[in-house]
C-alpha cells in the first residue's frame, strides 16, 4: 500500500531534505527510521526539496509498504525512531497513482524576518535579521502585483532545471507581530521555482527599505531578469507550511 | 565606572548562567568577550542565576571598567565577540552602589507550553510538550490565588538557600496562541525561589488537566509542602523576560 506522510522538521542541522552522499539530510533520517520500523529498506519521495537550513511544518512524503501496523499509528511508531528535530504527524492511505509532486494543488511557505535593532538569539535559526526599519504598509501594497499567473523568471535562481518559469500565486500577505518584532511574508502558489520564495522575500525587503516602489514589482516581473529582483534571503527564515493536493 | 548590561540568550547549549568549572556557561562566554574587548580581565555579576536550558530575553549583568568606548556602543562591540546564541542589547552607566540582585524591583518570566497532539520540532527547545488538552479557562481562574504576598514554600525546590520563602506575585496571566498551539504562563513577582516558576507552571498544568481545582491553589500555598504542588516542568520552556530596578 502507498502511504502519504506529513513531516515536520527543524532544518537547522540538516543539509536539506533530499538524500545526498556524505551529508545528513531529512530524507535519509526518515528512511532510516521507517526502514527500522518496517524491518525492510524503505525509500520515500518527498513533495518539496527544501534546502539546507529550511524548515517544514507541512512537508509531505510517500512510500510503499505492506504492514499490519494500523496506518494511523505509524506517526507514533516512527517518531520513537526519529531524532527530536524531525516529527511525523500524519499518515494516510493514498491511491497507487498518487504522486507527491505531480498531485500538488498548492503550497504555502512562510518567510520570517526579525526587524529590530539587535538580533534575538532565540530566533536566530528561524528568522532573517534585518536591522533597518521596514515599511510594512509599502510591503503590503506590493503584494497585489505578485498575484495571479506570471512568468517568474526574475525570481528564479540560476541553475534551475524547471521546464517553464510560469507559476500562479494565489495569495501573498505580510503580517507583523510587534511583541517580538517579527514580520511574516506568507505566500501560497501552484508551485515555486528554485529559491523563488527567498527572492520574493528579498524583493519585498527592497520595497520595505524604499529601495524600490511597490509598483516596480510589475516591471521586475515583466523584465524576466533575475538581476532586477531583490537578494535571495538566507534559508533559515523559510518554512514550508502546507501542501494541498488535488482531490 | 559601573555598567549594567541587558543580555539575551538561547540557553539550549549552556549549563545555565553561572560560571562553573568544566561546563560552558553564559557568564563565562560574556566575561571572555568583555575581557577581549577591554583587554583586561572582566568579572560580571548577573541578576538571575538561570538554570541549564533556560533562556533569557532580559537578563541583566553588571561589571566595572574604565574605557573610552562610549557606553551606548558597548553592545555592538561586544556582540562581535560573542557566539550568536548570546547578544547584548543594552548598556547603561549606573551608580557605584547599584547591585544587580539587591536593587531588583520585579522580574517577569514566561513559561511556554506546546499543547498539541504531536511535538513541533521548531519549538522543541523553547516549550514543554504536553499532549493532553489543557483547560485554559480553569488555568485562568487559578491565577488569582497566586497573587499577592504569600509564603511560597510549596513552590520551592529542595536545596534552596533562600533566607525566607515569602515572595510577592504582582501578575500572573495565561494566554493561548491558537496558530501554533502554544500556551504562555507569564508571571511577574518581587523575586522567585529556586524552580518556583517551573513549579507554578507544573501546578497550573494540573489545574488545566483537572487533576486539581483552581481554588485548591489556596490550600497548596497554605500547606507549605512541596509535595502538594505540581511537577517541576522542564527548563527549556522557561524564559526570563524582564528585570525592573528600583529608581
Amino acid at each position: 500500500m502507498r502511504i502519504l506522510l506529513k513531516v515536520l522538521y527543524d532544518g537547522t542541522n540538516y543539509f536539506g531534505w533530499q538524500r545526498q552522499n556524505n551529508f545528513i539530510t531529512v530524507q535519509q533520517k526518515l528512511e532510516e527510521a521507517l526502514s527500522e520500523l518496517f524491518k525492510k529498506s524503505i525509500v520515500i519521495r518527498g513533495a518539496s526539496r527544501t534546502d539546507t537550513g529550511v524548515h517544514a511544518l507541512g512537508q509531505r512524503a510517500v512510500f510503499e509498504v505492506d504492514t499490519t501496523i494500523p496506518v494511523n499509528k505509524i506517526p507514533y511508531a516512527v517518531n520513537t525512531m526519529l531524532p527530536e528535530d524531525i516529527r511525523v504527524t500524519g499518515a494516510d492511505l493514498v491511491n497507487e497513482d498518487f504522486h507527491p509532486q505531480n498531485s500538488v494543488y498548492k503550497k504555502t511557505y512562510e518567510y520570517k524576518i526579525l526587524n529590530s535593532e539587535f538580533p534575538n538569539p532565540m530566533l536566530r535559526n528561524y528568522t532573517a535579521f534585518i536591522h533597518k526599519k521596514l515599511n510594512i504598509e509599502k510591503m503590503r501594497e506590493a503584494c497585489k502585483y505578485f498575484l495571479g499567473e506570471h512568468d517568474f523568471k526574475s525570481f528564479c535562481a540560476s541553475g534551475s532545471t524547471a521546464k517553464t518559469t510560469i507559476r500562479t500565486i494565489f495569495d501573498l500577505t505580510v503580517s507583523e507581530k510587534r511583541s517580538d518584532d517579527t514580520i511574516s511574508i506568507t505566500v501560497t502558489g501552484s508551485g515555486f521555482l528554485y529559491n523563488m520564495v527567498r527572492i520574493i522575500a528579498g524583493t519585498m525587503v527592497y520595497v520595505g527599505e524604499s529601495k524600490i516602489k511597490p509598483d516596480d514589482i510589475k516591471d521586475i516581473i515583466l523584465s524576466r531578469n533575475r538581476e532586477r529582483a531583490g537578494k535571495t534571503l538566507p534559508p533559515n527564515g523559510l518554512t514550508l507550511l502546507e501542501i494541498c493536493y488535488k482531490n
